[in-house]
């Protein structure tokens, strides 16, 4: 590799997309262009014709997603003042499942005259929520039938993946699923917008579409037992031919060439996930290592050399954050979502709060909390869990709650550890990226404390972005001066941090201690053993009708 | 009775002692005059010598309870302009227990030049909370014996109480035990510095000194099971003659009218209770009534025909709030407390929250609460057990807690009312009183809903001071002018207010769905079926230390 090298990656995020050019060299990020999308996540009505959408509902826009290489690309590009023709590679990441239906030729239904007042011909973004009765349909259907990948998912399929949102399509708008030649993760269209080829990325089959190395996907029968109408979804709307990640999807089209300003050729890489390509971005290459990353939710990447069955995790891929390794997944849905909550809903600011909250000892406030303000994704994969917060005096103060929930937090990406660990599955290291990471160091102390491991960093604040460039290198490969694989360009371009976090030996029989609680209310509240949280939804939800 | 007389209610309260004139007719409040004790409530050190306090210590200046008969009364009379001749009788209610030792001419120790530096020479406040270790102890050795009492007092003996008390002071300081020739509450003292005799009143005797009309104190024989030097303290340091409520302790000495302004030998009643005080003057004389005196904590005060034992409650005295009938108390540690608490962690202000949680409907916001933020002080008399909130989402609300809270203090009421009906002490009719009713409607409205019963108000703002007035126009009598009975007084003293509350027929099943979670969570936390508020009470201490 020579330097003067560089590639491109594209992280398309929730409300925006953002373009990072990164040296191959040593990873080093030159820059970043981030295109706002302009109709962001649409969840009350469709950009045209007024119509309202039902609760729970999330779609996106599709030309954002073009325009974020028209517009974040090019101006990369002049803002960084790199000759386009030393840029060798492109990736892209996704949030995942985000999916759409699309005509034979990419085309997406909702950019037809005829579709566009349809809210099923839209992009359905992955915090889309109303597929609930389709995935209630497939565990059902699943568990009855005995399917044995639903053992590879922590036994449960959530509303939020592929199958849940396009049986949804076939329920409630037939028509609109009769038209989709295709339907799709939009990680996998943008990059067919991008080099002209249909392919499909083996990161969001498997962890979101229920397809395995072995196996491929689940039989026509469990389809057809789901609907007559759906037995060949697979072959009739989908493709049975995955692609592993760290392959290339082919290269710059001229119209994509002309979009992004980029020579036409340029390799682009199969699609990725963003927190899975964030694992090699972060140093997590091999089998051991965890990779958190730690925003508004945490998501727990986690590499190791063999498949084992681990309570309610996300779901376990080969070959689905790193060639040849089993990549497992789990998630804790609420984490900065909650300490912006408490912000929001109790006044403060996150740093006067992280200041004082800093300067108590652990155990001092007798509060605890269960961190489920947006349910449990992983072990107890309840969607309808909510939070608890227990030992209120007169004397609490605001800062202890929010210290509090921190350490609620941290016991449960504790209890994912340990499920992983009891399931055969070891963890070794354990490195965090993300937002929260930098800025808080409250919260990565007391995760250190909590866990009893030493904590890393990555180096990187974006690591989505690099990652995909990483994986754009390795589309071009060695011989066009980037890498052969995904561990070569790793070790290279990802980076930690110097310090790291070490537990502090004298606060670790006080978070054990508190941990024995939490997990005793965990089971309580969240293995049926007491069932007021889903009661209380379902009294909410009927005095809301 | 003649019109134009009056009487004089002094209540003494936590902070202040506030002197009411009070029209004999009918009632009518004509002024009121407050003095704010000069050192207030000693929790952090003594007024001199710089003598610092033990934590949950709380201990007043007997003199502030002089001076505001020195400087509170001759200014009530000034400024009514009313003849202090007109003024036929004077009573008195203050908080209990809050007891002090004194010589023999009732000279408190706290005022000897010697025993000035020592704490335990002072008042000890109804919220000195340092002898739990003497409260145990008494509970302990009264379960070990089988004392039959301690039914009376729902099994528990509280550290608030008068032998809890004297007990800390024998324990901690055994020659201001020995040097005291009398230890009695304040009420009494008061009484004791305006009449110039020393008397013992049958409320606080009932209720925080384990005196029974029937049988009197417990037997030497458990006292000196306590401790040997403790075996006489009736003997030695209280007395045996209880009088009781409604009956005259006196007349106004010399000095007493001195300091008063008021002509010497006006009948002096018996000295009562804040809170049982309140309830002739808020109409409730007739067995079947409560009333519960809403504020920072509530306090139900119900009237029954016979003795009968209810699990938790404070007390059962016969003749302790109307001579002839069982007064039973109960309370809710932690009610306004709580409201002022969120108020003041999480920013807001009472009534923006109280108008926007009034738009919301029961039930809408899935949250619930265990109103323990104080521990809970009846039906399960544990001042350990904490507060605890479940339900929350990222959408719940500040305005969605705010009445969660204030239902959660409701059920805790209605736990009580139905502790009460179910050991066969029935609850008719309820009234409000205190700070809370008159100015908060939706807490009125969720406490009648959450009861099922019409609730309806005192009219008096000022209950405790208008009872004591009643009582001292009972200890005049209706030859002077004033009533032969509290129950006479109170027919035409104590009013109601024109308009009550009554339950929402549409709210109660809601209603009723969640209290019968409240009672679950209250039986699973509160009944040793989870320990987690004690465990973290516990990790909360050791942390501290």
């Amino acid at each position: 590799m020579s330097s003067g090298r560089y590639a491109v990656g594209i992280d398309f995020g929730t409300e925006s997309g953002r373009a990072t050019l990164v040296a191959l060299e040593d990873g080093r990020e030159l820059g970043t262009a981030t295109y706002e999308y302009s109709h962001g996540v649409i969840d009350e009505r469709l950009p045209y014709d007024d119509v309202e959408l039902e609760p729970d509902w999330a779609l996106q826009d599709p030309e954002d997603y073009l325009r974020t290489f028209q517009e974040a690309v090019p101006r990369l590009l002049a803002e960084t003042g790199v000759d386009p023709a030393d840029v060798i590679g492109v990736g892209i990441d996704f949030t995942a499942c985000t999916m759409l239906p699309t005509l034979a030729d990419g085309t997406p239904l909702c950019v037809l005259d005829e579709l566009r007042a349809e809210p099923h011909a839209w992009v359905k973004l992955w915090k889309h929520h109303a597929a609930q009765p389709e995935a209630d349909r497939i565990n059902a259907v699943a568990a009855a039938r005995g399917e044995p990948w639903l053992a590879r998912y922590g036994g449960r399929y959530s509303s939020e993946w592929f199958f849940s949102k396009a049986l949804q399509i076939l329920d409630e708008a037939p028509d609109v699923y009769a038209r989709a030649d295709r339907m799709l993760e939009a990680a996998d269209w943008v990059v067919w917008q991008l080099t002209g080829d249909e392919t499909r990325n083996s990161c969001t089959a498997g962890y979101k579409a229920l397809w395995s190395k072995r196996e491929g996907f689940p039989g026509d029968g469990f389809f057809a037992a789901l609907d007559p109408r759906f037995e060949h979804v697979v072959d009739e709307k989908m493709s049975r031919l995955v692609v592993p990640i760290g392959d290339r999807a082919g290269v710059l089209a001229e119209r994509s060439a002309a979009w992004t300003g980029l020579p036409s050729g340029t390799p682009v890489a199969v699609a990725n996930v963003d927190a899975h390509v964030s694992a090699p971005a972060a140093t997590v290459t091999e089998p051991g290592a965890m990779v958190i990353i730690m925003g508004t939710s945490n998501c727990h990447i986690l590499l190791g050399d063999s498949e084992q069955e681990v309570e309610g995790m996300c779901g376990v891929v080969e070959d689905g954050v790193v060639p040849g390794e089993f990549g497992y997944e789990a998630g804790q849905s609420g984490v900065g979502d909650i300490f912006a909550w408490f912000v929001e809903t109790c006044g403060g600011d996150h740093a006067g709060l992280e200041r004082e909250a800093a300067t108590l000892r652990p155990g001092q406030s007798g509060l605890l909390a269960l961190d489920w303000w947006n349910g449990n994704r992983s072990v107890l994969v309840d969607a309808d869990l909510r939070g608890l917060l227990v030992g209120m005096t007169g004397a609490t103060t605001a800062p202890e709650i929010y210290r509090t929930l921190i350490e609620a937090t941290a016991f449960g990406t504790r209890v994912i550890v340990e499920s992983f660990e009891r399931a055969g599955v070891p963890v070794d290291r354990i490195v965090a990226c993300g937002g929260l990471p930098g800025r808080n160091r409250l919260l990565m102390q007391i995760y250190a404390d909590v866990t009893g491991r030493e904590l890393a960093i990555a180096g990187s604040s974006q690591t989505p972005a690099l990652g995909s460039a990483m994986f754009g290198a390795v589309a071009a490969g060695a011989g066009s001066g980037g890498y052969d694989s995904i561990v070569d360009a790793s070790r290279r371009m990802a980076h930690l941090r110097p310090e790291t976090y070490r537990p502090t030996a004298a606060h670790r029989d006080v978070y054990d201690r508190l941990y024995a609680e939490y997990v005793r209310l965990h089971d309580l509240f969240g293995r049926g053993g007491d069932d007021v949280m889903h009661t209380l939804k379902r009294i909410q939800r009927e005095t809301r009708r």
